[in-house]
């Protein structure tokens, strides 16, 4: 390809709107263009990445014997009414009527699309197991699009979707994709750490998240100093959670609690100042919704004031919920930004209490009054037994750099992207929507399922991040838009001709070739084949030319060396295969 | 790929909903999958079939020096409102609201987003010409999505955008894209007949369609017996088509209209039988709108009682306009159903006719009463000549089996499927969106466009229109699934060891090979093999191996050849390579 007749927006400003390096770096090597806020263009230089992405993609999905199929953006609405996705996803789903006032939706996953699909053809246990994949466009509306193509409203997705008869052969094709994403992320050239993730309905090791760490992410994974556990923070465990009750709370001499006065300061930290103890004497408490059935259920949730509230966590315990709207808990008797968990002495609540919360013996605590705090809680004296019947002790918060992991060891904390997640479904799906099969005793079953997405935008996102240098983008040589750029110090007569003749013998090896035909002064070419971080450099000038040499460059490299002309091809085919 | 891991779910029954042939097929050969009307899931043999025609488009649209980009399906209105292409959409055009009620659209085409794009760039006429194009989802809510493929709402667009300093360079391009479009459909195995299409503003030979004969096509198109002329009824014109005024009208004796009660009689035909006249002498006339500027024009457009009135040429003469709405015509002064000519007399509008209509001596026309005709109109004794001062005689029907080309020849009428469209756009798009860019004086001027679109879906519909037969399928190689499907009569000992190496080894010659693993009787997969429609077929049996033989049979013949297991996968590669 010439410069001249493709597209290469290149620019020297660092574009306002764009926060971390990948995105400026998008933008300033003409990667993508926003057409709205996390909708862009694929540019030429942009799509031959992402391209190569899904090759690399589709030779590992297609070696472990998974089959590509292509379902529709355009998805109808009862579908997804059906597994109650419609509701509990919220604004996040695009929702539109056609000519008919028929309700669809724009897939932000594909879940029930496949399944009903399967559940369309597949009779019997014989058509199993089956593995789908595809690699389409997704659309979600999210509240805050940001950071390039990291959160994104419309972006290619790689979801992938297996269907089984057994937990064992859900479990091969579990660890047969897991070994596909690890093999996907190293051709890429991008480091990932596979970590547990949240579990679901499967229990045990489930899930994985695929992380790249990268102080861009948005993602927090935990890690264990040895480095056998990694887990994201949602899932991160920690050695002391578990194994109490609301009777292993410390004992404290009976006393009033102490009200005292703070008006206004409704958060930890304002509160500790004022009152002139730690956070780690205090309890938090907040308020959240669960759905039991048909009614709503009160929620209160304890931590120790310097912890954190983990939903996931919470989640497993009290089923789906979701943090307590403020002007319905206020109905409902709860002082936001107040409560203490005496509160569920005079309000119908479950009360969940995450055992550090549980040891402080004597804590500072809402008052549940506007404006007031307590002092002096105890849990054995200020709480109402009768109401306590079903308090819960467990680990409901984020694990911290004092606690251990599981196995005893030091913690640490990165933050990261998440490239990719697989997980074992079980049949939330095929349940819902009659996905069953015969077995050999002519028995109906549901099938059992596992999905596995990866995001080949992120994968992009997190080589630029990971690799770039003052001087702009050194691509992986496997996900590269070309493998070389040829440089031509002057386009024409013999330098001309030489680096014709390169671009077309390159190009017949199976070489990705740009030649920067521009009538640009070399440094202007030097500084954007730099920007546009293509990983091999070949400088054509009359001065080598006269040696019958040209300089070649690796894009990390700060010296060129010079290659005789007659081995310049098979030179460049090397480094190319040694690198990819 | 084994059958037994793939999704093929192929049935004897034709399907109900599906009237063409290549619908029938698709379903019962297991290539698509309806999930709601006019949106279809590609399941994994149609979806290979699709890629290889990608790969053949993507192919001829590089070696043509085009630029591959990704632009979005989700598009903000307002760019759309710009052209007003948000308004002339109407229902076709998928609309939506974000979460924050900002209004956007789902792409049924990218013309204002790649100008948009391309203006954002392109400075000067040294980055000229430029040639951009995409394979994409397009969506468009059709009134009646039908035909399996051929009319849906969500489908696969390959589309080309170029980008001219001059006319010259702009036909150029379009030449190289006219050479492209015949080498695509070509190396697809399906036939293309160029024909003239729609002008549009660069008027001449400015834009062809490539339509696929074949009876279940939409599309009617007209070519001269002598091969020379061939165009799309919209287009298509006549040797006898213009050079005519209201003046050569031909005279009658003067006489009044004589009224005839025709109650309920709104058609030709039932006026005719009730008359005892021939449609020859009658005088059709119907009512539009026109947009004129601000206000609207009601336009009069008449032609002979057995010819067409052809919208599209009817629009080259009065600009944009629609079939009148009936309420508002009628409250106009339009009787509609019973309208002639000289109703021009009474209400201001611009009066069109047909050469063919003006030759009537005397006809049979609407009374501008409701149930009543009149006998004895002549457009010299009964229109007054105040009201048709703007009265044009242009051809504004479509042409009939009785015309000859404008060379004078015989002309043929054929159904058929367009599969692609080139066009010369002019400067429709880059004068509203501001793409200009600065020529060698440093002066402004907007750069000149040409879009071209391919429909890869239609492309495989008309494959399977064009060869089917009884049995099934007939996939050209070029895009065929799979090359080769491996037959065993039971899977099982020497013949399942002698089909897995085959595989093996024909998958390493680059063949695309499916063994028919299933444990189901010969007849089964013969009938299935001959159904998805292989080009090439191998039965491995106990019988023919101990003669060391297998059987290949093409799946246009009916009589296999023994071929020996030494020859057989250099015979098989020669048969591939002679046919793509």
């Amino acid at each position: 390809m010439y410069w001249t007749r493709t597209l290469i927006p290149t620019t020297r400003e660092t574009p306002a709107e764009a926060e971390i390096p990948s995105h400026q770096l998008m933008i300033r090597a003409g990667l993508i263009r926003q057409v709205s806020a996390g909708v862009y263009d694929w540019l030429p230089l942009g799509w031959r990445s992402l391209r190569k992405i899904f090759a690399i993609i589709r030779q590992e999905m297609n070696a472990i014997g998974a089959e590509e199929i292509h379902m529709p953006a355009l998805l109808p609405a009862q579908l997804w009414k059906r597994t109650r996705r419609y509701f509990d996803y919220g604004p996040l789903l695009f929702r539109l009527a056609d000519r008919k006032e028929a309700e669809m939706i724009l897939g932000p996953t594909h879940e029930e699309c496949v399944t009903e699909l399967v559940q369309a053809y597949v009779r019997s246990h014989k058509q199993l197991p089956l593995t789908l994949y595809q690699i389409q466009s997704k659309f979600r509306d999210e509240a805050r699009p940001r950071n390039g193509l990291l959160r994104v409203r419309e972006f290619f997705m790689k979801d992938a979707y297996s269907f089984h008869t057994s937990l064992e052969s859900l479990h091969e094709t579990y660890q047969a994709m897991y070994g596909a994403y690890v093999r996907i992320f190293r051709r890429c050239g991008v480091p990932a750490i596979p970590v547990e993730a949240q579990s679901g309905p499967i229990g045990g090791d489930a899930s994985h998240e695929f992380i790249c760490p990268c102080d861009s992410g948005e993602d927090v994974i935990v890690r264990s100093e040895d480095g056998s556990y990694a887990a994201n923070l949602e899932q991160a465990g920690r050695a002391d959670g578990g194994g109490r009750t609301l009777a292993d709370a410390p004992a404290a001499p009976p006393g009033e609690l102490h009200k005292i006065h703070t008006p206004g300061t409704t958060s930890i930290e304002p509160v500790c100042r004022l009152l002139h103890v730690q956070p780690q004497q205090m309890i938090k408490t907040l308020v959240f919704t669960a759905n039991a059935g048909e009614s709503r259920q009160w929620v209160v949730a304890c931590v120790r004031g310097d912890h954190e509230v983990n939903e996931a966590k919470l989640r497993k315990v009290v089923g789906n919920m979701e943090l307590a709207e403020d002007q319905m808990a206020r109905a409902a008797g709860f002082v936001i930004g107040f409560v203490g968990p005496h509160v569920v002495n005079r309000v119908q609540a479950r009360l969940v209490i995450d055992p550090d919360a549980l040891m402080v013996p004597v804590a500072v605590t809402g008052a549940n009054e506007a404006d007031w705090h307590v002092t002096n809680f105890n849990w054995k004296n200020n709480l109402s037994a009768a109401r306590c019947g079903d308090a819960v002790v467990a680990d409901i918060r984020n694990v911290t750099p004092e606690d251990r992991a599981p196995n005893g060891a030091r913690l640490t904390f990165h933050k990261g992207i998440e490239l990719g997640h697989v997980f074992k479904l079980g049949t939330k799906y095929s349940d819902v929507l009659g996905a069953t099969y015969l077995d050999e005793k002519q028995q109906s079953r549901p099938m059992i399922m596992g999905c596995y997405g990866i995001g080949p935008g992120r994968i992009m996102v997190a080589a630029l991040e990971t690799r770039f240098d003052a001087d702009g983008i050194r691509w992986p040589m496997g996900i590269a838009p070309f493998h070389v750029v040829i440089t031509p110090i002057k386009y024409e007569g013999r330098v001309k001709d030489i680096a014709d003749r390169l671009h077309t013998e390159l190009q017949q090896r199976g070489v990705d070739v740009l030649v920067d035909d521009r009538d640009q002064r070399p440094g202007v070419k030097f500084k954007d084949a730099d920007l546009i971080g293509i990983p091999l450099r070949i400088v054509i000038g009359e001065k080598g030319l006269s040696g019958g040499q040209v300089e070649l460059k690796r894009r990390e490299e700060k010296q060129a060396t010079l290659v005789a002309l007659e081995n310049l091809a098979d030179t460049v085919t090397n480094l190319i295969r040694a690198n990819v």
